[in-house]
């Protein structure tokens, strides 16, 4: 599968920008980054993998939690630096804060306001 | 306006990834990087400015091409480190190719097949 990675920008440390969406509402739920074995392991397995530049290691969404992301797309945009994937999210919850989507901050014009409710605690996630 | 930047992880070269989505279909349509400067400008001005990594300045999108983005709405993730910008495309195109979505490389389970027409040529849009 030399095409699926060799077509691939990666950036000076390897990895490449990688935005989940959800394949039916179109919400973004997530921008994570991958390494090349995290993009393979992805396509083989059908399920989002990503890298954790924190722990430096792959990493498969919702191993812990259980919020798993199917994958039905991949994309891959003009200049080869970021990949859109189109996804099933299990459990309806992409953020580890218990939120449909990480991006539940909103600019008002004024200050960063939360928009959306927390539908399971991190406790009850992480128990 | 520090409320507005603040709140932002900027990376070690000062940017965050900003995502732009149109915020009807909600297409992906390009993913790009600011520093403080192009998100200051982008909320003062309602048009999405970005930083260019390779030349190094802060760009209007569309200046040259005409195809500006009006931002409706701004969203930032949990962790601080990524932007989704809700826009309006001016042209229907985000794509220096001249296609709606910069993403229209698609995987089919062996090569990146592209899936989208060119609505207008580079030269048409760049002349």
């Amino acid at each position: 599968m030399t095409a699926l990675t060799d077509a691939v920008k990666w950036n000076a440390d390897g990895l490449v920008c990688a935005v989940a969406q959800d394949h039916i509402s179109k919400q973004v739920l997530m921008v994570a980054w991958m390494n090349a074995e995290a993009l393979r392991r992805t396509v083989e397995t059908g399920f989002a993998h990503y890298y954790s530049r924190s722990r430096q290691t792959q990493w498969k969404k919702g191993e812990q939690s259980g919020h798993l992301q199917k994958v039905r797309a991949l994309h891959l945009d003009c200049d080869g630096d970021a990949l859109v994937l189109l996804i099933e999210q299990s459990g309806g919850i992409a953020c580890h804060t218990g939120r449909a989507t990480c991006f539940y901050r909103e600019w008002d014009g004024t200050a960063w306001q939360t928009r959306l409710p927390v539908l399971k605690t991190e406790q009850e996630i992480y128990r």
